[in-house]
């Protein structure tokens, strides 16, 4: 019930019919400008389908679109979403008129609130939106990106022009694809869709909540537990505001899709910074892991673990168990995962009787090299061709002892081919269980390569380690998904 | 003494007066045929000085090079360099012929000798060796690839063609630089390659030394010390093979030069991983944390470290003691930066009375925002302009009582332009301490950004926790320095 209504009440900040900017602009400089323009461009392509009006009292148009000088003149009764962009001390004065437009969403970008000590304005902004029951993003955040309705209301421009007067891409907006990323810190938001955007990588929204002045992370988590083209929610918090409702939340979501967590402020100077960053008490660390090993909530511990676990469990299923194969062409990386496996608790068995005589057989015939080994990691060293890993793949995908395979096809010996990429992802579709691979290097083949294995939906890293870990939140979340189906 | 002989017998291995290439192939696929092809190039563009020589029985020239059956059959008393790419049984009779002829030097390329079992043949190389005074690299190994002479005995063409007929950068060489690779394993010495060279990082030399028959990675250790353009040594090991003779040469490389080392085997997977590797027997990882940490080893956990760690000892000065001040445009990255320095064991005190004072007159009168934070971290926030990042860095460069400075420019705020960097670098041009940096991103700017710090010196990291560990080694070495020059 509760549930469901709230969802409805999230729906207007990335499907709204109508959409209000309070403080666009002109000028190109201002935060104002940039956010309608988002809007004027996507509304262009046909991307963004909601009406959209401009409030600026100094301007009579913007960007070809009538302007009005308060949210009260406007030519409607009713309004959906407002984006507020003016200073603090106009923002209750807005929030009384989006309310007498019977207003349901708000997204405060502006800032000078909480954050710096402005508890009071913060509190009377809060007060208008709960009687006017409209549901408030902010303040002081960077609001919402949504690549399937258009909806962005970031104020950094996708390209920043050089002092040389090149524009180059600065804040890129990731394509559509089915991560979820939550945020508390905007300028680690923004740094997150630079990352995503450039790895190809896509999501299904961005949130960035701010001081969370209503909504917070166990709403949006909730929301996205019925969003549908979320698979995997990735969140960046500095603290929880309610930790029972957080705690229940996480529960009911991690039951049906993997959220993962960078909590920072862990450590005594981290918990300091981020008090004079957001004013948030980080809390004790020990209580946030608690939390997470009860919600099956995936911690990761630095930004590179949040992004891979977050592709891996985007990308694949997870897994049944914790009995990872490593099929490998290079001895010394097949260690190194083999370390990093051991490390977070894996466990680097053997195949089944079954699936080893059958590689005992294909090395005694020549067809795989005669000095592989056939232990855990099968190491089918530099004489290794496309069909080896192609047929090995496919004998250890099969096994019921193995859990999930970690791949490790190091581009540059002479006889692997790339075709052995197509014919592995083929293997791997029926997605009985996870798979990751790795191939080192950071020029052309190599890019190919795992750009190559993204395509087909199987995650690939750039180090031994990264893919290990990723095969272990794949691990980890099947055992939390074994425990509560149980 | 005898250091000054090892340094002289292991300089033929780099710089060559003249080298014979037993197995040289005109085939395109066969090892033979690359490693010579490579000398060829090198010898054609004038980077390669020395002699060449192609033996191979069954041909009469190899790409214009006089061809000759066998080294006794060559026109010269003394050869300098042999590099052997013949099926392991004959390698006994080319080394009795290369001691016929004096060689200085020999790179064993074939495999097949003790890594499979065959320990006899391996000794009987090494027994004729010993006899001719032969220094000897492998068997079973890559060899050598130094970018400032031309010796490149790697047959992993620099290229690859694609099943599509597109020919793609597969095993690049790195350009000159200071960092020395040294490694055990062969596939995980030309991924390194693979990474530097797509980083654009530079090496002096790089070495993969396999079964170690004569030259081990102690020997190299000591060459590396005195090797001019060597400014720090990366090195890959399963095993140590003579701990007492590592131990003593690694302190003594450690007092001029920083060593990182990634040792394998450190669990009981990775150990049995690397015992079916290289038959190498890992022994206990304590024992090695041991070693490492007598001998100011850094010791890398993982790929990332080794490579982010080796980038920021080759660019900048170690710290001399643990206090880093962190200086940002972003609260939630900063937040993770100080964590990582927590955890590592730094310390994020905060400045001296008059740096902060200085800062405080500036947030006063406006020179830096009004809400930026002057605690360590200092948060300039996203109102943050170049002449604020650049004001503040001077102030903090030089402040007596700070050892490092993690500073992070994440780009996509509107004011920052990215003229901050050459100003920055203009500051730490003096090397009194060191600095990193952090930009987010994997677009246009971040990747310009970073790569123009780099240019300056100043190693930068695509992650907030990257920036602080690579501190965390500047720190680790500058602490070692401190006490042995006690």
């Amino acid at each position: 019930m509760k549930n469901s209504r709230i969802i409805e009440q999230i729906r207007p900040f990335f499907e709204p019919s109508s959409v209000v900017v309070v403080g666009a602009s002109k000028h190109v400089d201002k935060a104002g400008h940039v956010i309608f323009k988002n809007f004027v461009e996507n509304k262009r392509t046909g991307l963004f389908k909601g009406e959209l009006y401009p409030i600026n009292p100094r301007e009579e148009s913007i960007l070809g679109y009538k302007c009005f000088p308060s949210i009260s003149k406007l030519p409607v009764n009713e309004i959906e979403l407002v984006v507020i962009v003016v200073p603090a001390a106009s923002v209750p004065q807005v929030m009384m008129e989006a309310k007498e437009k019977y207003a349901k969403a708000a997204i405060i970008i502006s800032s000078g609130f909480s954050e710096v000590g402005n508890r009071e304005l913060e509190n009377e902004v809060k007060r208008i939106a709960v009687e006017g029951n409209i549901r408030v993003l902010g303040p002081n955040c960077l609001g919402v990106y949504d690549p399937t309705s258009g909806v962005d209301t970031l104020f950094l421009p996708v390209t920043k022009t050089l002092i040389s007067g090149e524009e180059v891409i600065a804040t890129p907006r990731p394509k559509e694809g089915s991560i979820a990323v939550v945020t508390q810190s905007g300028a680690f938001g923004v740094a997150a869709l630079d990352y995503l955007a450039g790895r190809q990588l896509g999501i299904s929204k961005f949130v960035s909540f701010g001081n969370r002045v209503d909504l917070d992370e166990s709403d949006l988590l909730n929301y996205f537990l019925h969003d549908e083209r979320t698979k995997v929610i990735l969140m960046y918090i500095e603290s929880v505001r309610d930790g029972n409702k957080f705690v229940e939340t996480a529960k009911n979501v991690s039951r049906v899709k993997p959220i993962i967590v960078l909590k920072t402020g862990k450590t005594k100077a981290g918990a300091k910074a981020a008090l004079s960053h957001t004013a948030s008490i980080a809390g004790s660390d020990e209580v946030y892991n608690a939390a997470f090993l009860q919600t099956g909530i995936i911690r990761a511990q630095n930004m590179n673990e949040f992004f891979n676990m977050g592709k891996a469990l985007s990308m694949q299923p997870p897994a049944r168990g914790r009995n990872i194969c490593i099929i490998t062409d290079a001895g010394g990386p097949g260690i190194m995962v083999a370390d990093e496996c051991e490390l977070r608790g894996l466990k680097i068995e053997g195949l089944s009787e079954e699936s080893f005589r059958k590689l005992e057989i294909m090395r005694e015939s020549g067809q795989i090299p005669k000095f592989a080994s056939l232990s855990n990691p099968i190491d089918l060293t530099g004489s290794v061709t496309s069909d080896m890993i192609v047929k090995v793949t496919e004998i250890v995908y099969h096994d019921k002892k193995v859990d999930g395979i970690i791949l490790l096809g190091l581009h540059h010996v002479p006889g692997l081919q790339e075709d052995y990429v197509d014919r592995v992802a083929l293997i791997a579709s029926s997605r009985e269980k996870p798979i990751v691979v790795c191939d080192i290097g950071e020029t052309e083949m190599a890019l190919y390569v795992r750009r190559k294995f993204e395509k087909f939906g199987i995650p690939a890293y750039a180090s031994p380690e990264e893919a290990a870990y990723a095969m272990y939140a794949l691990c980890y979340y099947g055992e939390y998904l074994n425990s509560v189906n149980r």
